[in-house]
Parts: C-alpha cells; sequence; structure tokens
C-alpha cells in the first residue's frame, strides 16, 4: 500500500507513528539522567496546566450523561483536584524508581576471553489502547518514558479532551523529545486495525479493556501483543481450611472492590466441607450483598435470600459486580478439574492448612499469580512492591501477572573481545 | 466457525493440536527427572531405528533432485551415521544441561507477610515452522520437552519423510506422553494460515525460514509469534582500528560459514582509513573467493576482479553466499547512521582500539548482539555457552538473539500467606 492510498485519518496515525519512531532513536541512546529530567518537568507542568486539564475533563464530564456511561465509568473519567495530585505524585514516585536500564542482567566470560554481557535496553515505541481513564494517559507515558519508550496512546473515546490536555501539557515540556508522547486523538474504532500493521514503527501493541478491543487487536496485529484481558480468578475452599480465614479472604476477594481484574468470581467449596461451610459462607456473602449463582448443592444448602442457579455460563463470567458463582467440588482433584476447564490463568487461590494440598494445587494451577491463604486482590504491581505498573498481563510471553518497569525493557547481547573468530 | 465447516486436513491439524494441549498440561504438573528420563529413551531409540530414519531420508533424497533443490539444502536434508550420530548426542547434551523448570527467578517478602517467588514454567504448547533440515526436528522436539513443553511441528515438505520416521521413533517411546510431540504431515502451505489461528491450543509459534513465510506467519497469527528471521549483518572497521585484527574478523565473519544468519553481509570502513584498508581488504576478500558489491569510493580503491557496483538493495540484502557490500562511511556517525537505516538488528561489530568509540556504538547499535573486536559468528547458542538453542530470535520482547532453554520457559507468581487481605 502506498501513502497516496491511505485515507487523511490514517496518513495523520501513519505520521504520528514515525515521529515516535524517531523519538524512540533517541531516548535510546540517553543517559538515564535525562530521562529522570523529563520526569520532573512532567510533575511540575501538570500542577501548571490544572486548570486547563480541569476544562477539559468537564466537557468530557458533561458529555458523559448522554452516552449513557455508568457510574464506574463516570467516576474513572473524573479528574478531581486530589485525582490530579495522585497523578502528580504517581509521576514523581516512578522518577524515584531505580532505573532500570543499562543494567546488566548477567555477564560471563566464555573460555575463548570474549565477555558477554546481558544488559536492558528500551523495547522502542508501545502503543497502548486502553479505556477512559484519563489518569492511564498519564501513567502509561511516564512509565514508557522512564524506559525509554515513545509511546503512541489510544485512549477511549469518552476521555478524548481530557486525554488531549494532559497530552498538551506533556508536549509543552522542553526537556521532552518532540514525537516522545503520542495521542491518538481520532477515536474511530476503524483505525486501530491500521494501527495494528504498523509493525516497521511500532515495538508492541498492549491493549487494556473489554473482549472485543482484545479480539480486534489479536486478530489484526503484526505487531507483538500483551493482553491486558479478563481475569476469571477463584477462591479454593479446601477440607482442611481454616474458615474463619477463608471467609476473611473470601469477603476481600469479592467485596472490597468488586470492579476489578484481580477479584474472584468463582468460589470453589470441597465436598468434605459443604454441609459446614456452605451455609456459613453465603449467608456471610448475602449480607455483604453479593448474589450467589450456586450449583444444585450449593441451592440446597445456602443459607439466604439472594441464591440463584448457576449455569454452565456462569463458571466463565467476569461479573466485575458483587455477584460470585459459588460450585461444590470432590476435594482438590474437583478443584483443579474446575480450574484446568475454567480458569482465565489470573489469580487463583487455596485455602487449606494442609502443606501438601497447597503445594499440589500451588504447582499444578496454570495461572500467573497462584495463592496459598490469601486473597488473589493482591495481584498488582503496587501490592507486589514493583512501585507501579502499566497493567496485569494475561500472556505467557515476555510478560506474565503484574507488568512493571523491568517488563517494558528488552536486552541485548553486548560482546566485547580482542581479535576473536569462530573455528 | 464450527468443527463441520473444516476441510479433512484442518479437522486432523486441529485434531492434533488438542492432543498436544492434553499433553502439555500433564507435561507441566509432572517432575522434572521425569522429563529427562524421557530424553533418556529419545536418544536410545533413535539408535535403534537408525535403519528406518535412513531409509526416509532416502526417499526424501530421491526427490530433492526432481524439486531443484541446490547442493547446500541437500547437503541439510541428508541423515548420515555421523548427522544421526551428533542428533543423538544433541539429545544428550541436552539431557545433561541443568533444569531451569521450577527454579525460583526471584523471591522476595512484603511488609505484610506474603511471600512472593517467581518460578519458571513451561510455556505450553509450542508450534515450529521450520525448514527442510531433519535434524531441526529432534533439536525442537528435545529442546521443549526439557522444559515441559509439547510441541506441533510443521518441517519443509522435502524432508517429510525423513521427518515421519523422526517422529515415528520418538512416540514409540513408553515415557513420553501421547500427544506431547506431534508432526503436521501435511505440508500443504495453506494450512500454515489455520495453524496460526489455534490460540486455544497453542501458546507459542517459532517461524524460521524464509521472508515469505515469516511474513505469512506475522499476518495470520493471532497466537504470540518469536521470529526467527534473517541477519545482514556487518563489521565496521573504524579509524583507529588493528588491520590485522581487521582482516582475520572479517574473512572469518564472511568466509567461515557464508550460509547462516550470522556471517557478515556488509563492510563499513571508515573515510579516514580507506585510502590504505580498502586496497588491502578487497584483495584478501578476492582471494577467498568473495565477490564485493562497492559504493563509488569502494570501486575506486578496491584492488581485485571481483568488483561491481552495489546498489541500494545491496545494504539490505542477505546473501547467505560468498558476495559482500562493502561502503566507505564517514566515521562513526556515517557507520551508526547507515545501521539505523540497514541493521536487521541481528549481529553487528565493530572493530577499534579506541575504547570511547567502541562504547558509543555498542551503546547507540540497537541489535541482538553488538561486538567489539570479535566475529558476529559467535551469534549463536552454543557459542554462548547456552548448551543448546531452539534458533535466534530477531524479536525484542520474550526472546532476543540465541534462544535456549530459558527463554523456552514462562513463570509464574507463586504467593503464600497466612490469611492476608488487602486493605
Amino acid at each position: 500500500m502506498t501513502t497516496s492510498d491511505l485515507t487523511a485519518a490514517e496518513k495523520d496515525v501513519r505520521n504520528l507513528c514515525l515521529r515516535a519512531r524517531e523519538a524512540a532513536l533517541l531516548l535510546a541512546t540517553l543517559p538515564t539522567a535525562r530521562l529522570d529530567d523529563m520526569l520532573d518537568e512532567i510533575a511540575a507542568r501538570l500542577e501548571e496546566e490544572a486548570p486547563a486539564i480541569f476544562a477539559a475533563n468537564k466537557k468530557d464530564l458533561a458529555a458523559a450523561g448522554e452516552v449513557g456511561l455508568t457510574q464506574a465509568m463516570v467516576d474513572r473519567l473524573r479528574i478531581t483536584e486530589k485525582s490530579l495530585a495522585a497523578m502528580v505524585t504517581g509521576v514523581r514516585q516512578i522518577r524515584a524508581l531505580p532505573q532500570p536500564l543499562g543494567q546488566k542482567i548477567t555477564e560471563w566470560e566464555r573460555p575463548n576471553g570474549i565477555k558477554i554481557s546481558k544488559i536492558r535496553v528500551p523495547i522502542g515505541v508501545i502503543a497502548i489502547i486502553y479505556e477512559s481513564r484519563p489518569n492511564v494517559t498519564i501513567d502509561a507515558a511516564v512509565l514508557c518514558l522512564k524506559t525509554g519508550n515513545a509511546t503512541v496512546l489510544r485512549g477511549g473515546k469518552e476521555s478524548i479532551h481530557s486525554n488531549r490536555a494532559l497530552i498538551a501539557a506533556l508536549q509543552k515540556c522542553a526537556s521532552l523529545p518532540k514525537g516522545a508522547v503520542q495521542l491518538i486523538d481520532n477515536t474511530d474504532r476503524a483505525l486501530v486495525p491500521f494501527l495494528c500493521r504498523q509493525s516497521d514503527t511500532i515495538d508492541l501493541i498492549i491493549p487494556r479493556g473489554g473482549h472485543s478491543l482484545i479480539e480486534t487487536v489479536v486478530a489484526e496485529s503484526r505487531i507483538p501483543v500483551i493482553k491486558h484481558a479478563h481475569g476469571v480468578c477463584s477462591v479454593f475452599v479446601h477440607e482442611k481450611a481454616n474458615f474463619d480465614m477463608a471467609e476473611k479472604i473470601i469477603l476481600n476477594a469479592k467485596v472490597q472492590r468488586p470492579g476489578v481484574c484481580n477479584a474472584i468470581e468463582t468460589l470453589l467449596i470441597d465436598r468434605a466441607i459443604a454441609d459446614k461451610f456452605v451455609p456459613r459462607i453465603t449467608a456471610a456473602l448475602n449480607k455483604a450483598s453479593v448474589e450467589i449463582r450456586g450449583d444444585e448443592t450449593v441451592l440446597k444448602l445456602a443459607s439466604g435470600s439472594r441464591i440463584v442457579p448457576a449455569t454452565e455460563a456462569d463458571w466463565a463470567t467476569e461479573y466485575l459486580d458483587l455477584i460470585l458463582a459459588v460450585r461444590v467440588v470432590k476435594g482438590l482433584d474437583g478443584a483443579l478439574e474446575h480450574l484446568t476447564q475454567y480458569s482465565s490463568h489470573h489469580s487463583d487461590a487455596i485455602i487449606t492448612d494442609d502443606p501438601a494440598a497447597a503445594e499440589r494445587y500451588l504447582n499444578e494451577v496454570d495461572s500467573a499469580t497462584v495463592y496459598w491463604n490469601a486473597s488473589t486482590r493482591f495481584t498488582d504491581g503496587g501490592e507486589f512492591g514493583f512501585g507501579a505498573e502499566i497493567g496485569i498481563s494475561t500472556d505467557k510471553l515476555h510478560a506474565r501477572g503484574p507488568m512493571g518497569l523491568d517488563e517494558l525493557t528488552s536486552y541485548k547481547f553486548v560482546i566485547r573481545g580482542n581479535g576473536q573468530v569462530r573455528t
């Protein structure tokens, strides 16, 4: 395809990708102190530009009603004095994190005397397609800048005015190379497949958000993709579980923040203790306003008013709401079988006092994060101690689970010799 | 698409992928000693089945003439007593390598007392699409088995009889789970896009070989791909180079084995020393039967008979033959500019006695392996000391450069607590 076959919107995207590529080449060669200087300037600039950012956000909020956003979505879209301050604090926290670039991952010498160093380097240009959450715009741009990567950002259409104002603030920073942070400000979905074909300028695409968006990116992309897809997370209560601990963890994992990917959607209960535990936990969940979708045994044993029969689809559904699918399984084997069939491989937990059962579960469950006696809600870059995260990968290649700064880097082998040749 | 819409050949591929997935689930839970037992049995079985393997290979060799394979291709296709023994030795060497599975990559405790371990686990099912090289069939299957992965192999059509015999030998091994090593024995190219869509059963596709195959896989795949594409590798002779060392390295990198991806295709010479070095190196290369494609300055200064003008296309061509594109550039900056535009980011070397120039080159050249005063021919798993390699990744995600056992693994986070919940 020649440039002349492109629509005007496609040409804009293409040009913006080319500018990002040029910036990436420059970013990769800068001393890392210069990257941190950029983050300092961004933090200061966001504070200065607050009035413009609030004004732009008001436009998005005014339109939110018309397009029928839910209250949770509006809350994520809103930029308040407090949330802007949190963004700025976030930038300064990322600024303060140790710099991964240039780090020697390993180094060794070969018998012939060549010295091989495996060194962290930027990935290049990272495209991020995400929800209508203005804080992600800043987080993503700044995490990528810290690691020497240029970004092409494509946020949700409901946040377009906010994103324009935020990116305008960043682009005013004199320390930032031109093109280092780019916003696709045409949110026409038809441009996503076009973006996915820019393999000569983009090195990685990270799609976050809904199923259909991620499907589109996976189907269309000629660029490596790291998916941030859904989580159908679970807790399994083993026959040797401490019931108090189990109840505390289940309530936390379901209720504390039901709209996030590391909240549980499925509860598996060992048949051996179902008689005792099902009435107790269903009553506690109902009291916490959680609707139960139960299998036959659960329906028989449950105590509470909001108990409905589960269908096959419930075992694979991410509710992101105060709903929990509950199933009685035949011991650890039954739990493992259920997870093999239905787990989304995000975060799954076992509650037990039996170390052998726990270790078998931890070994056999093929999820990014597997827990023994702790809440699945800890699957999070901050909770892991990464300082920040670009998201939670549901893929197995390059990055799995919470993605921090290290996962935003690649590496190269640097070899120093004194004339060695291969024989 | 329902199963009934598939052709018979597609159904076969689909079923074979499903069997590989089942085997992968089992492989992931086996003690690693069991994986090594499989490798022992495979080595022994290959020796027992030698007559059948040679007979099958003869059929491929007989057909090779008709399809017009080059002598180099026939050499790679042929299985001799010696090359079969080398395959068996290779299996035993991989058997003897340290087991990466289960390794704790890192482990730390959080202030709330949860202990996080990052543990190496198999990737799952790996599909490998490769050239007509029967030794790759065994190498790939065994490297993947060592790391607990099932394989779906699709070799070149010229090696189909050999591959069938090799896989039949493997599948006779009682220690191997059924389905752990699968061969697609229909080499119809139309099945490649179908294979690339089996994202529910395959976790990774590694395409090795020609440009058009890799393009097809990248365009069609809904599965993560790690490309093993071409190498347009180079040497840059800096003004401060030791000419004896430069000549030795250039001859080694071009002539020792011209048909491989880490051989050089481009020679860049600093303008400051062109007068002296161009006549010397072109004469030496000509003496070693290398044809020179030179720029204007090279044509003026060269000494020898096989010197032809280079065209723009030469700077980006992988000859895999005794041909070398030679260009005079304006110092280190000129070399860096050339590489930014034309390097395939595989392996590039600088020859210089100036440490500052070397360090700038090593830092700024964005290639998987960058060399100072050594031959690019060391970009190889064996030469790196990995013990074995599945190939050389030309991608930047997950694996870059030589891919050994570690790169055939993923990881998971195992978290042990005593009732922690998120607050």
